[in-house]
């Protein structure tokens, strides 16, 4: 690649560090982190090579799963600062040489969210569609539930609304239907705000879960879901130039391969979920060889799309995708106790 | 002027159009305006001449003063949108070759904004000295009362604070003390934020009050009112090149001249009050002279500034500067009904 093009596809050579605002650093010593705190350390981040920083989300939240419920997709929590601080940051960090993405959530909302309260008051209510609602839990909806210590299933009934919704993760986080267009345009406009505030992209999570339509009466007649993500990522790029989407898609290499668009630009980038583990077999071994043959057996990205490479983030180390035995062989390495362990799938962060 | 500084010196020919967000456009059918509902009037006003739009105060707001009782800088009220239709209306209207400049409205806040809550609340409160208080009102304090027929004081004894506080205009408008450095600091992320939103600049409401130190204790020790100003704007130059500052100074032709800033840049633009005033009384006798005495009265503005000719704006229609004589000429002309009077001094919004 030409020096001059690594402006261009920033994404191939940036070092993203990620970060909760909440938890990095306080400013005021009210016992929590902030932006003002955060600005003070960019600096530092900038010495350690930083050049890109991924947000864990800093909107209004109940706070129930790290910030992963929103109640405002435009806020900014006023236990972390103001829209002023937040601008303040992107700009210093900006000046710094380091871009700043974060995480865009759409899959669900909190049920504290007010679309949420007003969806549930009444089938009337404008909002009732921007949630998925089911009167029995369907049989062919979608499969497997991500906290299986928490939930047991992945619809809810509500007394309120009279009816089921469908919830990816925890009850208090129902899913937010993506199908409908007024929702597509919430998601579209609440991209473009943070754009104008700034950011050069975001983290997009859950993506699989995002798409799917599987268990909604409609489905079968419903636009390929790939389409919408291929029109966000060109909303994206009409907004920003430089706008990347940085995936959580942990499938199979093949099946993400598919997120990175077929015809038409999807994610800019997908976690490398199958190399993260098997660098810990290797780890666990001793031996590069588990690393070095997910290497050989990863796909190529398309056009100017890119494997995100990666260590560690904020979810549990997930070793769902290696075998039982190689799982076992992790484990007995770096977390024997079964406390450290979680969902028989992964290590517990510590 | 050449033609290619006409879009540097933007303000030197743009058409102004002054509206309310509120009493705009309805978009939805609850009986009050909105962004979409601007938005859906943009190519008009395009159609119309209109070269940049001047948003009344759009944040959230009890809402006793037309909007200019803010209790969040950084917001945009529920009632007219969200930040994301914000954006998408600012979008579109540059798009149009429209320019949007948003009243900035810092000599006071709401008496709900929580920064008033917080400093009515404790001496010890980090925001008691956001505001102006006094044991007594000052003999030597402000002079004028903006609203007479509602106030009789500038100074109002609040129980909880166990003091007087300053308020220029009604008494559930506080005045900010803009001396604070932290108040200064907040102000200057309040003009970051709505700049990075797309903004052109601002109307700056109330000007001199604004800068007056008058009655504060150590107004003989606080550096020169118009130095902050001048940093204001600069600030603003730095943030935004095409960034300019349209200010409410309703003075006499000489004390006007002092805010566009002696040696250094301080208003980009003054409403032409005068120029103004003598229109309506030329208007009421048939005859151009008192307004072309006007023009030709009016100093000329220093480097590239610019007095803003108008004809009306959502003030009730001021004849303050005229003598009494003059004064009851236009009266009679235009307003014969004392109904159609305000405070002896103007003529009613009608």
């Amino acid at each position: 690649m030409r020096l001059t093009r690594t402006s261009d596809l920033w994404w191939k050579n940036a070092v993203v560090y990620c970060l909760d605002v909440e938890t990095y650093q306080d400013s005021d010593g009210d016992g929590h982190g902030d932006f003002r705190g955060l600005i003070q350390r960019i600096d530092h981040l900038q010495r350690l090579g930083v050049t890109c920083l991924w947000l864990m989300p800093y909107y209004p939240s109940p706070d129930r799963d790290d910030g992963y419920d929103i109640t405002d997709y435009y806020g900014v929590d006023p236990r972390l600062g103001s829209h002023g601080d937040f601008v303040e940051f992107v700009r210093t960090a900006r000046d710094r040489g380091i871009r700043v993405i974060a995480d865009l959530v759409v899959n669900h909302t909190s049920d504290q969210h007010p679309w949420f309260q007003s969806a549930r008051s009444s089938p009337d209510s404008p909002y009732r569609d921007w949630y998925v609602w089911a009167d029995e839990p369907p049989a062919d909806g979608p499969q497997g539930i991500a906290f299986p210590d928490q939930e047991t299933s992945l619809w809810t009934y509500d007394k309120v609304a009279g009816q089921y919704y469908l919830h990816r993760f925890y009850k208090y986080q129902p899913d937010l239907n993506v199908t409908n267009p007024q929702v597509r345009d919430e998601i579209a406009r609440t991209i473009g705000f943070w754009l104008q505030l700034g950011l050069s992209g975001f983290r997009v999570d859950a993506v699989p879960f995002l798409l799917e339509t599987t268990g909604q009466d409609d489905a079968g007649a419903l636009p390929d879901p790939h389409a919408y993500l291929a029109d966000l990522r060109a909303f994206l790029g009409r907004r920003s130039g430089e706008g990347a989407l940085l995936g959580e898609v942990n499938l199979l290499y093949p099946d993400t391969m598919t997120f990175f668009g077929t015809d038409r630009d999807e994610l800019t980038m997908c976690f490398d979920f199958i190399g993260m583990q098997r660098m810990y077999l290797s780890l666990a071994r001793g031996n590069a060889e588990p690393l070095a043959e997910a290497l050989r057996e990863r796909p190529e990205p398309p056009r100017d799309a890119h494997w995100a490479t990666f260590v560690r983030n904020h979810d549990e180390l997930t070793l769902d995708k290696l075998t039982d035995t190689q799982r076992q062989e992790v484990f007995e390495a770096f977390g024997p106790d079964p406390d450290m362990q979680l969902y028989g799938r992964g290590l517990r962060r510590r």
